[in-house]
């Protein structure tokens, strides 16, 4: 049993300055809320999305029995981040494809999708496009801004940019920048798309097609490495879908058949990702992680550069994550300690690999449940700074 | 200053009997050999290559000064595996795009290529046909046979099937089968071959192309797990390719451009190689790694796998490996001591991740030199079984 969620949008004419040097004009943005903002609207919780989810974070949609929220274990009423007590809200990020102006959207310069020339985005984007939001529904500080993976990257991000409307940071299996090899994974993602001859230069939507071949290549990769090595080995093994009879080895011998379990299971979520995902948003996105790292206009010290935060931090990550490793987490932390900010660390024993973040791993839960109600307060008068 | 290779080509037309059931009429074998057979002729080593690699493992060939073999610095006079000493033998294997009979080679029964109806070779089809060119050598047991990744599934195959044939067998940065994560890295890398429009159900040959966007796709999904995050972030780390001046960043913005050298590396690797290699292979080399899994037979026991080996066993694993983890080397170690086989066991601290076992480390080169010198004896009179 879940609550029922119900998406809006917020137009925006005011033009958005990118950090490109861009300009974005006027746009829209998806967003949900879950509870009720309280009277001195002091209990603001901004949960941050990462790759493919959205601002559908909690609840289900009305006669959609099957549209859990992608977070749905962690916020809703009695959740570690409990809407009973907290005013939580998801925004779809700008550039995505579910309901935020992205490339699938009209350019109103040319009247056709944007596709390939929708502005590149950041992450440093998002949250300004985010604080505008929260303008508008009023709330001049956050109780909490919390994600995990890129969205851990917003709510670090959020942290540096506007230090005084954050009280606390929750940033979970996440990294202050990528290593090259996440960024090798991002470019054979984006390769596998760009190249596909249905991509079209990014301009596919005028020709009817998707590049499915390429969208489906990329969601591979990335799952792979959402998971551990030993979860798949749990989950998968080397267990054949179907063992043929006649043979010791139980193999069909075939290049091109699906033999694995493990293949079967790629291939399905690729395909289902493919019909849904937008092939330009992957490019984005992919390009927003890579460009992230706020060390670098400090020559490299994210010391430095988290010596404006103001916020109180948790960190978490998981053990077995090797996309975004927990030594990756512990330089944030050693950086916030660097600045003598109040800073909060664990890292969790968990078999799931990146995914972690997103699954029901009792201490995990525990810990953002304990942090939530113990070290979060939302104060019946509005505070300026920091709590 | 290396030695001239002289690449040769043996013809067999006896049908050879595949493990899938199928059989493969006549083929060729290319193969090279360096140094000299003895009069015993008990001083031959079987190098067994892995992937991309070749029968061509060490010199060069005449009139190319860029036509280093693959193994050089292990392989040749004063070498590791000393040709003054030892008559070193490398084979092209089936199914491989460098003079063997492979997928781009005319199929008698139809006057055309083989293409994707070259029959599904194993690990086991290769040592087959491998002894049969040991057979036309007169040599009738191998001082050693060693190889690296694939190579060492191939030396441990080896001393399974033909287990009085091998008194040392060199195993190096190697496993017992494939885990799901490999088995999936190898379906992603598939995928992007056989969805590219360019494959033609694997007859591309004779509609004139070559499907290169789904073979560099492979390769760079190879590279990134051939190579440890360490190496690649104290190689590439986020170094831009070029940074654009005005921006604090030095990012272009750009989701299509190269941009980090981790890219460009990357893409020029794999332009390179889809300019040489065989997409069936590719597929061929790929399953062939899927497949080999001793411990099928014997309900997942290595140890009831491994009981008919006579061989003495040097194994070698790279602290770094992720692909063919130190902890994959040693299941194979215990399933040996399980059977009190001699079996020695180096881990080698280094940081080149999978590659290493390529490369020029110090320890690594004076271990396999040393067992070589030490340890491998090459007797006078012929002598049957063991050594």
């Amino acid at each position: 049993m879940t609550f029922i969620a119900t998406p809006q949008t917020m137009r925006f004419d005011a033009p958005l300055a990118l950090q490109s040097g861009a300009s974005l004009g006027g746009y829209q943005l998806a967003y949900e809320t879950y509870g009720q903002l309280n009277a001195s609207r002091s209990n603001a919780v901004l949960v941050c999305h990462a790759l493919n989810a959205s601002h559908h974070v909690a609840g289900e949609y009305a006669g959609q029995p099957r549209s859990l929220g992608w977070w749905d274990n962690m916020v809703g009423p009695g959740k570690p981040v409990d809407t009973n007590r907290f005013f939580v809200i998801g925004i779809n990020n700008l550039g995505s494809c579910f309901g935020s102006t992205g490339p699938k959207d009209i350019n109103p310069a040319t009247g056709q999708a944007w596709g390939a020339d929708f502005p590149v985005i950041t992450v440093e984007d998002w949250v300004a496009a985010q604080a505008r939001l929260l303008d508008a529904l009023g709330i001049e500080q956050l109780a909490a801004v919390m994600g995990g993976s890129l969205g851990g990257m917003q709510a670090l991000s959020w942290t540096l940019q506007y230090p005084q409307r954050v009280r606390h940071a929750v940033v979970i299996a996440s990294a202050p920048n990528l290593t090259a090899e996440n960024l090798a994974f991002n470019e054979v993602a984006r390769r596998a798309i760009i190249t596909d001859p249905d991509f079209h230069g990014g301009h596919f939507y005028r020709h009817g097609v998707v590049p499915q071949r390429g969208l489906r290549i990329a969601r591979m990769i990335g799952h792979i490495t959402y998971l551990s090595d030993d979860v798949m080995n749990a989950k998968f093994g080397r267990q054949l879908r179907q063992a043929v009879a006649g043979h010791a080895s139980g193999y069909r011998y075939s290049t091109q058949d699906v033999e694995f379990q493990i293949e079967s299971y790629l291939r399905h979520q690729s395909e289902k990702f493919s019909d849904y995902f937008d092939a330009n948003t992957y490019l984005l996105i992919t390009r927003a992680l890579d460009y992230f790292d706020p060390a670098r206009a400090h020559d490299g010290s994210l010391a430095a550069a988290l010596a404006g935060t103001q916020a109180r931090f948790l960190l978490v990550s998981f053990s077995t994550d090797w996309r975004f490793a927990p030594a990756r987490s512990r330089e944030i932390v050693r950086a916030l300690l660097d600045n003598r900010r109040d800073v909060a660390y664990a890292e969790i024993n968990a078999p799931h690999g990146h995914d972690a973040f997103l699954l029901d791993d009792a201490r995990y839960m525990r810990l953002i449940r304990s942090y939530f109600e113990n070290r979060i307060d939302t104060p019946a008068q509005a505070q300026g700074g920091t709590a």
